[in-house]
């Protein structure tokens, strides 16, 4: 079970957006595989994709559709990524477009694919085509929850959140939905996440909305750094509230996406594979982000700071040793602070004179761990999001396939 | 046991180098943790230390020394990094080094310190007190083997190797001893290494000779990427064959070192935590050595990869995965060409159209893979050695210190 899970919560309905599900028996049996995620004629809708070079056939075709047309539905499959599969997933993926688009009587580059699931196998085209009218009947506004389970690979919940903000020109509602067990995903490529409101939002607003939210959440959130060939979050705006936030109003909603953004990324590493602990990795005192970011992630990354997090013990020697070969020109270890929660761990270049073992003890005891970093040379300050190194994290991917 | 491990070889004396060993009680019982290594007067001498910002008190000690005297004693003590120890550790290292300049009537400047064992105690100077005159007294020339075995920390083999090399003017000697079981040590701070030879090199040419073998080896392996606090490798040259190589028998000399440093930095990723494989990621057709390690590094440090490894599963999506993440610019998918072993399993964007799981499976069932990728791009080539991520990993690193 996820860590601090507590259930999907009620997903709340986006005028302008209508959701449908399906058992195409894409690789699961007794389980819906196919969602398909409607946008009212007028959305806008902005997305970011993987920057994995590898990138599979869905991403390939949904970016080629965006700079062509507005999109008009989301086609979302669990179970087979379509990556490394060639001119033939490139094909495969244009062909599910051509059969939603043919039966909603759209034009296809109005239709976005995207896939999640192992590598390297061919899409049963004749599932989704013997799917698609089924799946087109039954467009709902209300099938969010549906929508969550429906793209979950090895996702052991669902994954969704929702918020309504409260404007001076009426209330708008953002739902979202997401799916991954971490930045990483062994045969299963990774993570996938759909955002809508009904605000009317023009593109280039929608896009900067976006771009902000997912360099705080998404961006922010690390496994084991596996970045996945099939990456993507949209965000899609009906404006079927008639409700264009401005000013002020205009920065709580982007504000509002961005919490949201980062509550689902942070589903995404309480549920990453295997993981026992939900950890904070919080660095100040940078000189700029991206010294922040490249501490926090060593530090994150580090196989020795996730296995001692696993065995809750507060070995504080592997997170002094991550910080000093985080490469940071010049970093006076004099001045680095480390603490586990309020526990200062290490100063003035080595272990903190009052420290006391069974602080460190209490502090891993619990499930959510801050690890927090100071560097005394400067006033950035960034934060991300990880987990533990646990003997479940090696059986579920030495044992996927085998 | 260590992968493809066949036992300590015969560790040849070099002339002019006097070893001892002895059992201080520093933190095991019943074994040696202290070695002593004399350089005859007139000897030149050469080291590397880790890059950590963090690094030990001996690590800093020993750089000051260096630059201050000719070596005559490296004084090595396993069980303890005197690492984040701050200024304590430092007069502690320093204090080894006068009781020991005390008892060989030389200079403190004269001697070199080496930790290496748990992270973040004090040394218990006493005990070095204690063991130095017996230690001073039992120098011989004939101790190598009890030297690799007195520096093992959770090193489950000793590690040294020997070679002679015949030149124009005479036969030189080489031996060299290393402890570590991957770049990282969770409280036990990592690599050391010390070779030694009877030629007579000047400082600089010994310094470049070092220099040269540490980029080849020591600096081309990874168990997953924690350097530690304590990492340092010392090249000495005793002169005592009375042979200085010049010419082509310098650059031969040169080579032999290289590859004598190979074998010793191979041995440290056979005997990795938890290993079971011993791997070499190859890259060639970058565009200069940097890209061509990215993309290694990328691949040796990618937990889906070296879990897949454990498995002994072909799981070519995960290799290519890795390899897109790498962050080349302007990677032509298209060109990359991806090997297990002697067999294809990526080429044209995808999955090779005669790949057979069969064969990915015959190649995956070895103790020693190579991972082969060409980036199709330049005529750089670099190679890497790592090893896998098994449950004993996770294990080992989990449970050390609970």
């Amino acid at each position: 079970m996820a860590v601090g899970y507590s259930g999907l919560p009620e997903l709340l309905p986006v005028a302008g957006i209508r959701l449908a599900t399906a058992a195409a028996g894409i690789r699961y049996t007794g389980r819906d595989d196919l969602a398909l995620i409607e946008l009212a004629p007028g959305s806008t809708c902005a997305a970011v994709f993987t920057r994995n070079a590898f990138c599979a056939a869905p991403v390939q075709v949904a970016r080629e559709h965006l700079g062509r047309a507005a999109p008009r539905y989301l086609l979302v499959n669990s179970g087979n990524a379509n990556a490394g599969t060639g001119v033939r997933g490139l094909q495969d993926a244009r062909r599910c477009c051509e059969l939603l688009a043919a039966q909603a009587g759209c034009g296809p580059q109005a239709v976005l694919p995207f896939s999640t699931g192992v590598i390297g196998e061919h899409l049963p085209v004749e599932r989704f085509q013997a799917a698609i009218p089924g799946l087109h009947a039954a467009l709902d506004t209300d099938a969010w929850a549906a929508a969550a389970r429906a793209i979950m690979t090895t996702d052991t919940v669902a994954k969704g959140v929702s918020r309504t903000l409260e404007l001076d020109s009426g209330t708008v509602t953002v739902t979202g939905i997401a799916k991954g067990a971490g930045m990483i995903r062994p045969d299963m490529a990774t993570m996938l996440a759909f955002v809508a409101t009904d605000a009317a939002l023009d593109q280039p607003v929608l896009s900067d909305c976006l771009a902000r939210a997912v360099e705080g959440s998404f961006n922010r959130i690390t496994v084991d750094g596996d970045t996945s060939t099939n990456d993507a979050c949209v965000l899609a705006a009906s404006g079927a509230s008639g409700i264009t936030p401005t000013g002020a109003d205009a920065d709580r909603f982007t504000a509002l996406v961005g919490d949201l953004c980062r509550e689902l990324a942070q589903l995404i590493v309480r549920d990453a594979e295997g993981a026992t602990r939900f950890v904070t990795v919080d660095v100040a005192g940078g000189r700029d982000a991206q010294e922040c970011l490249q501490v926090a992630y060593t530090v994150a990354h580090s196989p020795l700071v996730k296995t001692a997090l696993f065995a809750g013990d507060p070995n504080w020697g592997r997170i002094l040793a991550a910080v000093g070969r985080a490469g940071l020109e010049g970093l006076d270890v004099e001045r680095v602070v480390i603490r586990l929660g309020d526990v200062c761990i290490v100063r003035d270049g080595g272990v903190a004179p009052d420290y006391r073992e069974a602080d460190g003890r209490r502090v891993m005891a619990g499930d959510e761990i801050t690890i927090g970093i100071e560097l005394g040379r400067g006033r950035a300050h960034e934060r991300v999001w990880t987990c533990d190194l646990s003997h479940d994290y090696v059986t579920i991917n030495a044992e996927y396939r085998t």
